[in-house]
C-alpha cells in the first residue's frame, strides 16, 4: 500500500514505506498486512542469527559448513524477497575493530550474509553504521562486494549527525559529523554508483545548511525512530515543523522512510475504532502496531502541494545531462523552435523591453512620422517579430521590421507566417547569416536571443558583433546586456553519470540538466559579463574570472562535484531575464542549468574557501571554457585548448 | 666542453654546464668560447627585447605584424640553436597580474616567445618564476602550450625558498615555500610530463629535509647565481659544505648546473695566467668572465666518487618499471637463475645461517654419526645446495639433503651439477612441486629463497605452509621469518611513465624498480609479518595493517605518489638478509624496490600525518594485495579483488 497519490507523480520511489524489524520476526505475517489498508511496503529484516559468530562455530566444530540463518528461503515467495524486503547485516559487525577476531569474524559474516542477500535475490542490504572515525577496513570489504559481480544495492547506515563548529574538540577522536564518515567511505569505495546511503533521523536536527549537503548525496532511505516523535493533542505521534520539512525534502527526492523502533505512543481505544480506514476493516490484527506513525507518514505525503504542471512535465528531465544545443553550427529542428516558442514569460519580457525601448526612442509627438528601424537577427520562426510588432501596437509607434535568420528551413515558416498575419508591408525576410548580411541600411534597435544556459554560451557575443555593423551609433541593442553566473554544488548522481563514461572527455564538458538531487553550497557569484552595443576598439571576447566561494558555517564539510551555471539577462533598463536563481524569471521553462563538472570531487570546509578560475577562450572557428580548482587544493585545468569541449563558430 | 668524466657514466646530462646571458649577448662569440678549455656547454639566452609589450606596438601601430624578436635566426646554425641555447622567456610577464593589459601582453608574448623557439627548434625554454602566490591563469596558458603540438621541453624557474615554520605568518600572503608554488603550478598543469623545474639556488639554503623533497621532483637545472659563492684563500670563488653536498645531489640526479649574474670575484691576475689551461692556450679572450664560477664547479664534477661497478651496471635500471617476477606460475629462464646466482653476498649468509643451525642441531659430540636432513624447497640451479654443503664441511655436520625444485629445466642443470661435484651419495634430486611432494621422511631443517622485493610478494608463505607438512616438529625453517616494510615516496618520473598507461590498471600495479629519482619522505615501517614453521591451527596468510607517517617538521609540505616496499628476513637467529634502506645488507643485488603507486598523489603536510591501509588477500588460485590512503583526504581502495594486479598461485 502506497502512502499516497500525487497528480501525475506516480512514479517517487518516496511514496514506498518501510519498517524494521529484528531477528525472527514473523515476516509472512508482517508483509500480509500489505493487504490492508495502513500498511507497509516493505520491511527492513535481518537475514542472520544475531548470536552467530563464525569463530565460535569454528570453536564448536559443530556444521562449520551450514551456517544458521534465519531460515529457509521459502518463508516468501520469490517476488516478495525482491520486492518486499531489504537485508539488514547483522548490526555487530565491526571490520575497524582492533580486535582481530572480532574483525575477522566481520568481514566472514559480512560476505556470507550479502551472499545469502543475493541468493534471496534482495534488490538492497542495509549495512550498519561503521563504529568508529575509522572505516578503511569495512570500506575495503564492501567494495571488494562492489566490485564484484552482484548487482545488490547497498545502503550504508548513517546517523544523521552533525555538533556545531563551537562544541567541536578537533583533537577528539568522536563523531562530530557523521557525514565525514560517510565521505570517506565513498571515496574509499571510489564513488561506486550502487553504495548509497541510509539515514538514521534522531530527535534532534542538525542545521539547515547542515541537512541540506544530503539531497546531493545518494540518499535511499531515511530511518525515523518513534522516539523522535512528539504526541499531539489527542495523543497521535507527529513530528515537529523542522522534522515535517526535512520529510518534505526526502519526498521530493525520492527517499524512502522507513519506521524503526518500538511503538512509544498510547493510543487513546476509541480513537483507533473510529478512525475511518478501520470501519471497513473488522480484522483486529489488521492494524500494524507501528499503524499510526505510518498513518502519520502517509498524512505528511498527501497534505504535500501537488507539483506544478511544468514540474510534472519536467520530471523526466531531472539530474538527465544533455548537450547543449550549437544554434550556430546546427540549424534547430521545427520541434526545438515549437518547445521554446511555448515560453509564453520569455516573450513578454521582451514586449516590455521593446515597448520601453520604442517610448524613448521616438517621443510621443513624432510617433506617426518616425519610421523605427527594427531589425530581429535570429528570428527563428517569429515569436520575436510577432512582439516587436506588438510593442508598436501597444506603444503607437511605426516600425520597419527586418527579420534575418541564417536557418532556410525556419525561414520558409517566416515567409508563410508574414503572409498569414499580413505584415507584407512592414515586414522584410533576409535568409543570411547575421555575422555576413550586407545591411540595406542602419537600425534603431536590434533584437536577438541568442543566449544559453551560460548567457554566452551558444555565442551571443560573436553573433552581436558581427551585427553591431548595421545598428547605428546610438542604437539600441535587447538584450543590452547578459552575465553568467556560477555556484558550487554536491551532485553525486551527475558525478556518477559523468563517470560513467570512463574518459576524461565526459569531465570537460558542460551539460544542460534540470538539476533536482543537488546540494547548492554556496550562493552564487557573476562571471562573465557582456555589453551590446560596444564600441570600443580593443575589444576582445576573451574573459577571465577569478571566483572565491564560501560555505555557511554551519554547513560541516562538503565535497563539490562540480558548477551549476546560469545567466541573467538586461534586456532594456529595469527589464531582465535569467535563470539565476536568486532573480529568475518566474514560469519560464527555455534554459535548464549548465552544468561544469570536476574530474575529480573536491571537499572543502567553511573555513577553507573554493578558489574557482574560469577562463572563455576564442580561437579563429571555435569558443571554449577552462576552468580548474585552485584552492584548497589545485584541480587539473579542464578542457584545455577546448579540447573535450568547444561552441563551433 | 663537459665538466669531466665519470668511470662509465657517460650519459649524465650533469656533465653540461649553462650560462645565463642577458638580451643582446653575442651569442655565436659566447658559444666559440666551446673550443676553449673552459667554457661552458650550453647558453640561457632571452629570445626577445625585453622592453618590448604588445599593447605598445598597438597603440604605436606601427608594424603590429612584426615583433621586434632579438634578431634572425641565422645568428647561429640550426644544430646550435637546438643544443647550445636554452631560451629565456622575458622575465617581465606576469599572467596573474591584477592589471589587464600586463596580463594580456603577458599572454600574447610567452605564445610568441614560444612560437619563435619552436621555430628555432630550441629544445627547452625557462619560464619566469610566478611573481605572487596565485598562479592559475599562468598555469592555464602554459598548460595550453604543453597541451599543444609543440615538443618543447619548459622549465619553470623556481628559487629555491623555504622559511622556516616557526616564522612563518599562515595569515600572509608572501612565499613561505617556493615547492608549494611549483606544486600548484604541476597540478594545475596535470603532472606534465614536459613541464620541469630549474631552481634558482641563493646563498642561503633550506633544511637538508625541504631541499630533499625536490629530488622526487622533475628538476632539470639548477642556476647558481655568482653571489652564491664564497671567496677562498687565493682569491677564488668556492661554495659552502651545504652548497657542495647540494650540487654533489644535483650532479647525482642528472641536474645541470647554470652560473648566473656577473663575476663577484676579482681574481689576482698571476693566479689567472698560471693556469695550467691557459698556458696551452693564449687567446685572451678565451676565459670566458665566469670561467672561474665555470671550474670550480668542474672541480667540484670530478672530485665526486667514482660509481661503484655494481651502481654502474645498473644505470640503465634507474627509474625504471618492470613487473615483479611470477616464479610460481612461470618457470625461471637460464639468464635469470644465471644473474641471480651471481649474488655471493646472499649465499654467504645462508651458508651463516645454516652453519648456526646445524651446529645449534646437533652437539658437537653426535656430528660423526648424525645425519641431518636438510631440504632446499626451490633449489632452482643448486646455489642453496651448494650453500648448505659447504656450511657442512664448515662445521664438519653430516648432512643428507634434498633439492627440491618444480621448474623441470632447472632440474636439468642440477642433474649434471651433482654429477660434476661427486654429490651422488648426499644430495637427492627432487623433480616436484613443493606443495604437492609427498616426502619419504621429514626434515630437520628446510631451506627456502623464495623471497619477493615486498617480502611475501613471491608467496613464500604459501609454499612454506605447503613444505611444512614434511618439517619436523621442532624443524628449523631458513629464512625463520620476514617482514615487509613501506615508505611513502615523491616520485615525479615514475608517477608519469605509470600515467603514460592511460589506463586504471597500472595505477594498481606493483613494479619492480631501481629507484633513483625520488625523495623518500618518512622512514620505512614494517607491514607484513611472516614466521615458519607456523604449527598454530587457525593460521591464515591474509594480513592487514594501518600505517601512520610523519614526516619530519622541517620537510614542509610534499607530494606522495606511491609507496616504495622492502623486506627484512631473518634466516636464522642473529642472521638476517633484507633490503630495508635502515637495514640493507651491504653488496647484494638480488632485489630492487618495489613501488605501489597511487592513482591521485596526495599532497602531505607535516602537520597532518600520512594514514596507510595495506591489505593482503588470498583468493583461491591468486593472492594479491590491496592499499588506500585514508588520510588526510581518503584515496579510492587500490586494486579491489585482485582486479589489476595479483600473484597466480
Amino acid at each position: 500500500m502506497v502512502l499516497g497519490e500525487r497528480g501525475g507523480w506516480d512514479k517517487n520511489e518516496s511514496r514506498y514505506c518501510g519498517v524494521e524489524t529484528e531477528y525472527g520476526a514473523d515476516m509472512p505475517n508482517l508483509l500480509s498486512f500489505n493487504i490492508s489498508s495502513a500498511s507497509f511496503d516493505f520491511i527492513l529484516a535481518p537475514l542472520m542469527d544475531p548470536t552467530y559468530r563464525p569463530s565460535l562455530m569454528e570453536e564448536n566444530k559443530a556444521a562449520s559448513c551450514v551456517p544458521p540463518f534465519a531460515g529457509s528461503d521459502l518463508v516468501l515467495s520469490p517476488s516478495q524477497w525482491s520486492s518486499h524486503v531489504v537485508g539488514k547485516i547483522s548490526s555487530w559487525i565491526d571490520l575497524d575493530s582492533e580486535d582481530e577476531t572480532l574483525r575477522k569474524d566481520s568481514e566472514t559474516t559480512l560476505k556470507q550474509e550479502i551472499a545469502w542477500a543475493t541468493h534471496l535475490s534482495v534488490q538492497a542490504c542495509l549495512l550498519p553504521s561503521p563504529k568508529g572515525t575509522s572505516c578503511a577496513n569495512y570500506a575495503r570489504c564492501v567494495n571488494q562486494i562492489l566490485q564484484g559481480t552482484s548487482n545488490i544495492q547497498l545502503w550504508l547506515r548513517i546517523p544523521l549527525v552533525k555538533t556545531d563548529d563551537d562544541s567541536m574538540d578537533l583533537s577528539a577522536d568522536h563523531l562530530d559529523d557523521s557525514w565525514e564518515l560517510w565521505n570517506s567511505f565513498r571515496l574509499l569505495c571510489e564513488h561506486h554508483s550502487q553504495l548509497s546511503v541510509a539515514l538514521d533521523v534522531l530527535s534532534s536536527l542538525p542545521s539547515a545548511n547542515s541537512l541540506g549537503r544530503w539531497f546531493g548525496e545518494s540518499v535511499r532511505a531515511a530511518i525515523i525512530h518513534t522516539d523522535s516523535f512528539l504526541t499531539n493533542a489527542r495523543g497521535y505521534p507527529c513530528l515537529s515543523k523542522r522534522h515535517q520539512k526535512l520529510i518534505n525534502g526526502f519526498f521530493n527526492h525520492s527517499i524512502q522512510i522507513v519506521i524503526s523502533g518500538k511503538p512509544v505512543h498510547k493510543l487513546p481505544k476509541a480513537c483507533m475504532d473510529s478512525a475511518a480506514n478501520q470501519v471497513i476493516n473488522n480484522n483486529k490484527n489488521a492494524q500494524h502496531p507501528l499503524g499510526s506513525y505510518l498513518e502519520y507518514v502517509g498524512y505528511l505525503y498527501q497534505k504535500m502541494d501537488p507539483l506544478p504542471e511544468q514540474e510534472r512535465f519536467e520530471l523526466g528531465y531531472r539530474d538527465v545531462l544533455q548537450s547543449p544545443l550549437q544554434p550556430l553550427m546546427d540549424n534547430l529542428e521545427a520541434q526545438t523552435y515549437e518547445t521554446f516558442e511555448k515560453d509564453t514569460m520569455k516573450y513578454i519580457q521582451y514586449q516590455r523591453a521593446i515597448c520601453k525601448a520604442l517610448l524613448d526612442r521616438v517621443p510621443d509627438e513624432e510617433a506617426s512620422t518616425f519610421d523605427i528601424v527594427l531589425m530581429v537577427v535570429g528570428a527563428g520562426r517569429g515569436p520575436l517579430v510577432r512582439a516587436s510588432l506588438q510593442a508598436a501596437e501597444e506603444t503607437g509607434r511605426k516600425l520597419k521590421v527586418y527579420a534575418v535568420e541564417k536557418n532556410p528551413n525556419a525561414v520558409v515558416t517566416l515567409h508563410s507566417l508574414v503572409k498569414l498575419e499580413g505584415w507584407e508591408n512592414v515586414v522584410t525576410i533576409v535568409s543570411c547569416d547575421m555575422r555576413h548580411w550586407d545591411a540595406p541600411e542602419k537600425a534603431d534597435i536590434l533584437v536577438s536571443e541568442l543566449l544559453g544556459s551560460f548567457g554566452d554560451n551558444e555565442l551571443s557575443p560573436e553573433c552581436l558583433d558581427g551585427a553591431q555593423r548595421f545598428l547605428k551609433q546610438d542604437g539600441i541593442s535587447i538584450p543590452s546586456s547578459y552575465t553568467s553566473f556560477i555556484q558550487p554544488l554536491t551532485a553525486s548522481k551527475i558525478h556518477n553519470d559523468v563517470k560513467s563514461h570512463k574518459d576524461v572527455a565526459h569531465f570537460e564538458t558542460a551539460y544542460v540538466v534540470k538539476l533536482h538531487n543537488v546540494a547548492r553550497l554556496a550562493p552564487s557569484q557573476p562571471v562573465f559579463t557582456f555589453t551590446h552595443p560596444d564600441h570600443s576598439t580593443m575589444k576582445s571576447n576573451q574573459r577571465y574570472k577569478k571566483l572565491k566561494f564560501k560555505m555557511p558555517s554551519d554547513t560541516g564539510s562538503a565535497i563539490v562535484h562540480g558548477f551549476a551555471g546560469y545567466f541573467d539577462a538586461t534586456l532594456y533598463k529595469d527589464v531582465h531575464l535569467g535563470i539565476e536563481p536568486s532573480t529568475t524569471t518566474p514560469n519560464m521553462f527555455s534554459w535548464f542549468t549548465i552544468f561544469f563538472p570536476l574530474r575529480t570531487p573536491i571537499c572543502i570546509r567553511p573555513d577553507s574557501p573554493l578558489e574557482v578560475h574560469f577562463w572563455r577562450c576564442c580561437g579563429s572557428n571555435k569558443v571554449w571554457y577552462e576552468w580548474c580548482v585552485a584552492s584548497p587544493c589545485p584541480s587539473p585545468i579542464h578542457n584545455s585548448n577546448g579540447r573535450s569541449y568547444w561552441v563551433g563558430l
